[in-house]
């Protein structure tokens, strides 16, 4: 029962990624909202929006708390999200005396899309040091080979002589560049959600900005406004993410034209045919071809998502979902095949 | 470890639909590409390209089959296909005597590309029968309030006085199009793909028709040229898909406009928010929505997925995995819904 | 003032196509425009909607009609369609006597969409007739170099030899397809539009169906069901477009392949370059694979219009506006493009 | 003949923009192309890479030269790209002395990037000037109507009472945060284009990186090293593009939902129905929403184009001509219209 190549019982030999799919698992995304609901109540507590022994028993509960997850399907069929049947098994977790302290003030949107940012922060984390992987290995190409001649190509013809370093500073460049944006963004682009029913925080009256500010250090997120319907920080990460995967796709697709010319690259590593015994395909630099497309397709309703309506789009929202976690996983495939095939190369340019 | 909505520990009771899954699973693949192999045999044998006690041995090892599957992810990674290390596997099952006439003349695409074809023909027909429902629903709704007075809308402003049954006309009408469209395709779409290592059916020289015709009865699918690198029934599939989910993501957007006008429609079993326990959110209106929207997205990489290389592309076909299976499960998924919601609605117009 | 590549100054050399731009003129859409309110005007009087002299008198003042293009581009900043001011001329050239029969019973979107299907249809004629001119070019390379040998390629290696005639099918079976889809149109497809304010028709009454078939038989269109909100038949004519340029798209990959390789075509009409005299660059070829990317880039948003809102979207149809005419260029464009390039070809396969 | 909205005769009433096609005019290409040659001389003189006295003449003819368009068409069609043509020509105007110092060791692709780059500058301005007029009209209705309160809407369904301040702070403060991202663009993205033949300079040996920071600063773009394949900054200004006319999209959808409740807005300037003369159409927000579905389709095509071949690919690169000046269209579309609609707001909120 498997829709997604990224984490097909074979496809993902070819196209998963442990670590990163770790990350979109039903228990990190748990844990996540649980780390939410903690440091709201704390942060409540620490400005006297709710009692001190509410907070601590709530953070006590979220830290042993495994819910139901057959309810959450059954519920998140009817809802939409997780969130109101997860608090409501919360709240019997907590006991009777801390239950209404609970989620007090906000709203599902608060605790599904902080959860969502927490992870987003720890998968930018890996990425910006998959890519120095990258970035080490072609480095390493640059030592051995980088003086060599290559003949430089343009509009599918070859032009004039060039050397191996040449081509991969084309390839290196924007990486190193993706890899500062990725650093960026752990401090202008992982903000706490926090905004109650409509965006107001009105339960928390003139406390709002307070607990907000506490939440966000709490969670070691940026502190930012409610942005339940402004979503540019949602399309800045994917749009980042497809320019990595567009970078690594154009890698991918000069390594599969060098080897078809055949007398540029050696690669060890290529994979077999069913029919032909002596082949040796260039199977991963095939494959970062395919996940550049792949991200690119997405990109573009990660920006129909943008059109929210009101105070909040549940359809904007909800394709959101659809879309976000494959455009990490392509990009987790990209990185990973990137990196091997970066470290198959066993010659670079002309003898 | 999960990345897809559609089959998500408990996004999944939203967005799943476990009949679809069931043909997108490992299962379903594998018994397919058994298939195909076994009718191969069969075919070739009936032409005497092949002796017919290897076709039986290869017929009767292929139904007892259960693959090595963490084999299958392993070699995967390295063939880009799952078929190598499959046969592998099968001629071993099959023993000495018939190994070296599995899989003969044949490619992993065509064993591939036929277990789709097989799985996409079950699907068509499944979605041919929900589409069925969803109409059925529509019509019960034409008959209670068909009569009754609503107030057309154009250009999101009040228009002129219509009946419930011209709303409930433009919802239906495309369906029943869209029904007719997938029974055709049984007839004219799900073709079986044979063409050997570049389409050429070499190995088989003067009996590669014959082979074929016999291959696409044995598995009732329509006989073709091999299609390698020629995917226009792929996109047709696909587009089709998506006009289905784009004709529910307009019924599914008047519902939601009508639900926030709020006399015109009566809605049972809407979602509950976690902020405001009066709301009776129009959850699966919107969910159409995004379905529509996120089909709308994937249509262009398949149409990008045209332009393959020579006589197969790996980076082509890979994206075709890449999406295919998404655009599936959304629009399972969506016709669930459309369903749901239809079987929900308790009144439209007004009295 | 000139966005659009295809009828810019100079980049239309390269991509714009005379005959179709034509099509897409004001001067083509008015004319159209004024063929659907003279038809209109003629259906009702045969069957006494309006008075047969009314009938003549709008007959004849559309014929002479040039009206004031400055208004209309006024009042379309305002109304949003063209129609209400191009009415409004029409009305008074037509005289007071007759001026309350002018567009009777219809609404903007009858006159605009009637008025694209009508250019479409010619188009369709047109792009059939180009198909044909390619798949001959291409049938005389069958002739002249069939039966030379050829690599076959697959996954961007050396797989096989096979013969020119084996590349040359994968390149000509697609389009014999899609021109049989293309005249199979003109009696499946290109419909007239008649629904009036709401898509009731409620001014006809009883004469509605009789009106908008005698308006169907005088426009030449099939006659169907208004389809204000049902966009299907707009979505197929961009699939099939986007199928051509995909189909040709790649067609010019596996000629710029060819020519990097350099051994196994020949081709005259290169391009120059402005820093290196010695380069005959693929342009054609090159400019065949960005259109066919253009055209699946644009079949999204036409995906994404389905979700009409109620009777009419005015957000939906402006979308459409915004990207079919672009595909229609693209694929004048490609088919052009593909007609040279094949009749360029001074060689293929090796010697 | 017109294949585009913005510049259409009579759409662009509604569509166009007369400030930014200016920029998008051959006029203006033109005269950043020679520019970038003027600018180029005069830093090859500085460095004495080229005489002095050749430099002036050049600086001299390109001040007073107009190129023979009929001719740039013809060549385009040839070589793909203007450039060969207008050096060509250029040459000829230059004279014998100095024709050969005229586009030394530069490229077609350095003049036509760079004379984007240009463009694209002023055009970043404008659109920061137009977001700035937007928000101080948003602004307004906030001092207007802030305070008066207004139903919150989340998931199309009446939650909590909020006031018109909190909606439009959701429509302002993305608006914001764009206009300074137009602005930190004119330090951080706008570079100059400049890399030879094949990316290396070869031909300015040493004075490579002087002549290119010079030319950089005669043109006042920043200095960066060729980016012939490596198109991040493209990519991001389109995505931001993308982003402004999604939240414009946001507030035309929300306006638009407003407008169709009916009690919660006034709004004047809407648009007339060619049926029914009582309406008044929301146009400027229908087509908001369909600008920002535009655009979102658009980028997705920009991400693709990501993928170059080597050193330079004619078909990623023709790509792009084909999509940026549509985004750059539909966003000075989109600022022009959401300035007329915030400025068309009589009333906002509840009495």
């Amino acid at each position: 029962m498997t829709y997604s190549a990224f984490d097909h019982p074979y496809l993902s030999g070819l196209l998963g990624d442990e670590a990163v799919a770790a990350e979109f698992s039903v228990a990190a995304d748990i844990r996540a909202m649980l780390s939410f609901e903690a440091a709201l109540a704390r942060a409540e507590a620490q400005h006297g929006v709710i009692p001190h022994a509410a907070a601590d028993r709530i953070t006590e509960a979220c830290r042993g708390f495994s819910p139901d997850v057959a309810a959450l399907r059954r519920t998140t069929a009817i809802d939409g999200v997780v969130v109101p049947e997860l608090v409501r098994q919360l709240r019997l977790a907590v006991g009777e005396a801390a239950a209404e302290h609970v989620h007090f003030g906000a709203t599902s949107q608060d605790t599904t899309d902080t959860s969502l940012m927490l992870r987003l922060k720890a998968i930018a984390e890996l990425f910006a040091a998959r890519l120095g992987t990258v970035v080490s290995a072609l480095e390493d190409c640059d030592r051995q080979w980088g003086q060599r001649p290559l003949t430089g190509h343009t509009r599918m013809q070859p032009a004039i002589p060039i050397t191996v370093a040449d081509r991969l500073r084309s390839w290196v460049e924007p990486l190193l560049d993706h890899q500062d944006r990725l650093e960026a963004m752990e401090g202008d682009l992982f903000a706490v959600q926090f905004g109650g029913a409509a965006g107001t925080l009105e339960k928390l009256k003139d406390k709002a900005d307070a607990v907000r500010e506490t939440l966000a250090e709490e969670l070691s997120l940026i502190d930012w406004p409610q942005w339940h319907s402004q979503r540019s920080a949602i399309a800045d990460f994917v749009h980042l993410l497809s320019l990595i995967t567009g970078s690594l796709g154009k890698f991918g697709q000069d390594v599969a034209l060098m080897a078809q010319a055949g007398d540029e690259i050696v690669l060890s590593g290529g994979g077999g045919s069913s029919a032909m015994a002596h082949k040796q395909n260039p199977v991963a630099a095939e494959v970062l071809v395919a996940l550049a497309r792949f991200n690119a397709t997405q990109v573009s309703g990660i920006h129909q998502a943008l059109v929210h309506e009101q105070e909040r789009s549940g359809a904007a929202w909800t394709l959101e979902w659809l879309l976000l976690p494959q455009v990490v996983g392509a990009t987790a495939a990209s990185l990973r095949l990137a990196a091997d095939l970066a470290g198959n190369i066993r010659r670079l340019g002309r003898l």
